[in-house]
């Protein structure tokens, strides 16, 4: 796959189990990646012109003159996931690279200990996903499961409790969760929660929200996991 | 301009004061359509083919089958947006239509009164901007500011304390801020506020984030807006 973006490169570039093939950049990038990530790097790099990477990457691509060729990671195990400590979150038919990457990203910076999504229906892990997990990609463990209700049932025999988010409901409030393993569950922003999903929940909660509408698609799914996670962590 | 996705159409519909030109809707889409909005609608539409669509407003685009053409709304003064309740946000050098349109649906939510971006740096209000804010743009007014500086004066002249978010510093506290207007002001992601923007805030705080990293330049912009926004409208 090819990881593209400064930071998702220069993440990439620091993250020793990450395996790396070719690294492309242009002048430009390398000098601004030589202040993210002081060389030596661990790959030489080849000095390209920005037509190449836009004709490599498709012209639409925010690339920022830096591409890498990396193999996928290994997805880790549930249990070696959950050795990590914070809260973990499932995506139920979240299908947008960004949205998915994003997510990431708010992971990282409020310390949840991994993403699950769903084999079939999440975005493979692509170069656009990285980009916009901005780094966050080789730092928080990103678990494909075949059958989230399973993943959830299993999860729950680990300890965890399960929460739904869903439009409606009593709020969300991190303080009244302290000291529970909390797997947070957030669907797509159209349909909400499949049932199947939501029946095993341990409860199903909102986001509190004074504004116009109110409903859980009032808000953009990347955005409901960011608020969700701050909650859950946020000074009581 | 064009506006389209169904969410944003039907805001647009629904919108009294916003000028409509023609209306493009898939069958699929005139079904889905009213759904959301039940006909009569303002204007009568006319029935196309997807291709057409695609060919419009180009491949890449998720337009769900439908587009509206329709005059951009006029921009409302400061003053009479801040007879609305709510925090104002500021957006200095935020320049993805995508971020602006998520933070003013996040701004809906969270009972925002206004977005303001700079006139100069701010994006076009496209399409993508408006099918980012998924109907908030109809709702929540996006004013333009010459120089954001003299802008955050005139707020400060009206009783408004003005808040910028950057990395470190306290962190963003709504009850501590309980009963006073406040303007948040986020800066782009890769440079944070600028001198001048930054010299004229009250205070600079950041968000509470215990994961790796820690900057503000850890989360995507719209999922800062959008947790700072939640800070200062939860319940204490």
């Amino acid at each position: 796959m090819w990881l593209y973006g400064l930071h998702a490169v220069s993440a990439a570039l620091a993250n020793p189990v990450r395996r790396l093939r070719r690294l492309l950049l242009t002048a430009e990038a390398a000098a601004a990646l030589a202040a993210y990530h002081r060389p030596p790097w661990p790959l030489a790099a080849e000095q390209v012109e920005r037509g190449r990477l836009d004709h490599l990457l498709g012209r639409d691509t925010v690339h920022q003159g830096a591409a890498l060729l990396a193999d996928l990671l290994a997805t880790p195990a549930l249990a070696q996931a959950l050795d990590r400590p914070g809260p973990v979150l499932m995506l139920d038919q979240v299908s947008d690279p960004r949205n998915v990457g994003a997510i990431l990203r708010s992971a990282q910076a409020f310390g949840a200990a991994a993403v699950i999504v769903q084999e079939r229906n999440a975005p493979e892990e692509t170069g656009a996903l990285a980009k916009a997990a901005s780094g966050a990609l080789e730092a928080v463990p990103l678990l494909r499961a075949v059958n989230l209700a399973r993943t959830l049932v299993a999860l729950k025999a680990a300890g965890c409790w399960v929460v739904g988010l869903d439009a409606g409901g009593a709020a969300l409030s991190g303080p009244a969760l302290a000291g529970r393993r909390v797997v947070l569950v957030l669907g797509s922003e159209g349909d909400g929660l499949r049932r199947l999903t939501r029946d095993t929940c341990d409860e199903v909660v909102g986001i509190a929200m004074p504004g116009a509408g109110g409903g859980l698609d009032s808000l953009n799914v990347s955005a409901a996991a960011a608020v969700a996670l701050y909650e859950l962590s946020r000074p009581a």
